[in-house]
């Protein structure tokens, strides 16, 4: 054993880091991240939603065909006899054979949960390996744009709840770039493989979009130039309204289809007050394979500015999702649909952006949630302090004293500045005696003697939230 | 995609199951799975602790050497390229990598996180290959058995706040154990490998323990024998202060040290007034090789019986932990040390029985908040229903709408009867025109007019808890 482990021995070097594209969280981390998290589950709470969970790993052909060209970045385990088993890429998938299974047609849920992509990290920028999802879901046959514009809406709120700046949620429709693709030219074949295309079109430019259109996918360039006339476009309902009267996109079924609903979608946005931060953009594809309607994505639209960093954290889009009414009929033997229309948000670069403000604003974040510190001036008061310490236990209030036989009086306060314990307890032979307690304020320093049958009530009412 | 998916097509079964061991949590689980975390984090918190996180698989060398005979249960992930990685087997051992990896020599943390082990699932049982432990670990060089005291204070109020019936925590000390192996006549190299045989005592009686012994570890059948005079015992203080009277045990230095800190533990106990659920247990021995003092499992003392079930869910160990000071060592460069001590509750063992105790109760557990669903009787009111349920996702309040263009007033009725929604916020023309909302009470049937700028409020003091 201590051959393997220290390096001193000389036959082993042993690496003490995670594995790469993972990190450990700390306390300070852990306070930031429940408090996003509980922002974001209210809101799916407001919504009524239900929540679920399921394995980390699913069989590996539960995974298979799923993810396009992106199926290579999935982990795989070692074959140990026994199943073959992949870690889930998403939350998507995982409920969509939830639902085949189940045999559920009807549900709103949603689900936090990590999930793993062999993805090339970039730590700084919020990209890692294992990192959370926060998925929210419609499944189940309703009137058009319902469900789609209550994700929408969800997105808005969370995204504005967390104030991370502004943002623009973009929205297209996969039949509309379907149909799109038809009127100019793209063969049937070749639809998904241009749609992988145009959704680069965030990162690089469109020449070098329109490049890859005709030197790696085969396409002519009168046909690439006339995608890109419509790519450029993006808007409101106006944009819509040009649309359906455009002469080659109104007379392609699939486009009008699209268009249609988008035009209700942005008539249900007006009336949730989200329309301004929502743009309609033609240029929007997403990379997964399983999306059929809607399609979503909210961008950050400007970068953090502190004093302390000149270069900040660049993150882009923080929430993506659609509607994909096929997936859960891939599932079902008898192949029977279930529409589905859903929302991830993505937790890292969000995470990204709230360190650097919390480091930003020197904002002191407590990590316990200690309420008062059980301490003695004196020796010997071991006991009395156990006994103290648990009488508050007993009664909820969060206590803490100093692991020590005869802590001094002021490395007890110390602990108190340095963890943000609000209050000590203090007693000492006189105390005892008196069948009181010196309560202290720590921000204070002022202390009063409380009778020990009304100190947890004291504390009660001093550290109740307002 | 679809011939690997349909069976119709004969090429391909496609299994619709979880991996083999593990579980989907459904919504109703949920809720019961989220009410016992709420109870456990609320304890953990109560005694001052903070939370991390670690990823969920390992560098392979991390787990290495960790578990003993129990290594062969580690999931490893397939060598795609890189580093070789395993899925964690607990949160000990990454929680040991962390503070060695962070040079942390003090902390006292909670971490609630799925453990993966390749073991034979017994899942009504509640022994699942994917499942939760939930740790609180007190790091760092104080007074002995202090933070030991206080980690089964912990444990007492977990299982008492959680209502699960009448448990024991037994408690014994590595120490002990090999005192009482050397002075029975155990060579210094058998003693972990028979303390891997006594720990099955809960399981197999003690002929097929001591048959072990012998037959497979090579043990003298006297050895063995006064081994079995020892493990008999349990008891209190009392069998404290007669065992350091011992004349054989009392002569063995770690035997001896072991015993005096039992002592101490046990009036640390009784401060906390929880001796009378504890049992100084010699036949105790926990299977992992890194405890180095105190050790204790806490179990069920009866099965739960109802009308129900015939047979109820059998169930053991929902509890244990120990002291390990050596562990951390192992992972820093130089073997410095930092003394830990700590506890894992078993959560899936709780999650079934709480289930049943469910299910016979008949109690209806709702599984989402929703406060208010926004319905109206009559038609085309969709965009006005719309409107006043964003007025209230937007106020604060938990509320729903059918996403159906005009829904039958008494759907709307039935749904929230299903649900458990308390209130139905009724527009409709004439409402619309008064700027009145009709609110019913689900239950009592009751409806009232309250004005629209009022409605929040009152849905808030109907609905807030008590």
């Amino acid at each position: 054993m201590k051959a393997v482990l220290s390096p001193e021995e000389g036959k082993h070097k042993f690496v003490l880091k995670t594995p790469k594209g993972t990190r450990d969280y700390s306390p300070k981390q852990m306070a930031i991240r429940e408090k996003v998290f509980t922002t974001i589950i209210n809101c799916f709470k407001r919504h009524g939603a239900e929540t679920i969970d399921t394995p980390v790993f699913e069989l590996k052909e539960t995974l298979t065909g799923k993810y396009g060209e992106d199926s290579k970045l999935i982990y795989d385990l070692k074959d140990q006899g026994g199943e073959l088993l992949s870690l889930r890429y998403d939350l998507t998938v995982p409920f969509a054979r939830y639902l085949a299974m189940n045999k559920i047609t009807n549900i709103k849920r949603y689900h936090i949960a990590k999930v793993y992509r062999r993805d090339n990290p970039a730590m700084t920028r919020g990209r890692y390996r294992e990192f959370y999802q926060c998925d929210f879901d419609i499944a189940g046959q309703y009137d058009a744009m319902i469900p789609d514009a209550e994700c929408l809406k969800i997105v808005h709120e969370i995204l504005s709840a967390l104030q991370i700046g502004d943002f623009c949620i973009k929205v297209n429709d996969r039949r509309i770039l379907d149909g799109m693709f038809a009127v100019c030219g793209v063969p049937d074949s070749k639809f998904r493989t241009i749609c992988s295309t145009v959704d680069k079109l965030d990162k690089v430019s469109w020449e070098d979009v329109k490049s890859e259109m005709v030197g790696e996918k085969g396409l002519a360039p009168e046909i690439a130039d006339s995608i890109g006339e419509y790519v450029k476009l993006h808007g409101g309902l106006s944009l819509i309204e040009q649309l359906l009267q455009d002469p080659k996109l109104s007379q392609n079924k699939l486009a009008k289809e699209g268009l249609g609903e988008m035009k209700q979608l942005f008539e249900y946005l007006a009336l949730f007050g989200i329309s301004d931060q929502t743009s309609f953009d033609l240029s929007l594809a997403r990379g997964l394979d399983y999306y059929t309607g809607v399609i979503y994505e909210a961008v950050l639209l400007q970068q953090q500015k502190n004093d302390h960093m000149e270069e900040s954290v660049g993150v882009g889009s923080v929430a993506g999702g659609g509607r994909y009414d096929g997936l859960v009929g891939m599932f079902d033997p008898k192949g029977r649909k279930v529409p589905c229309v859903g929302v991830s948000i993505g937790i890292e670069r969000i995470f990204s952006i709230m360190e650097q403000k919390v480091e930003a604003s020197e904002e002191k974040i407590r990590t316990t949630e200690t309420q008062v510190l059980v301490a003695s001036a004196q020796k010997k008061l071991l006991e009395e302090r156990l006994k103290l310490v648990s009488e508050l236990w007993d009664s909820g209030i969060k206590a803490e004293m100093l692991y020590k036989k005869n802590p001094k009086l002021l490395s007890q306060f110390q602990y108190c500045e340095e963890t943000g314990i609000p209050l000590v307890a203090i007693i000492g032979e006189q105390e005892l005696k008196d069948g009181i307690v010196k309560l202290r304020d720590v921000a204070t320093r002022e202390e009063v003697d409380i009778c020990r049958g009304k100190l947890v009530e004291e504390i009660k009412r001093r550290t109740c939230l307002p």
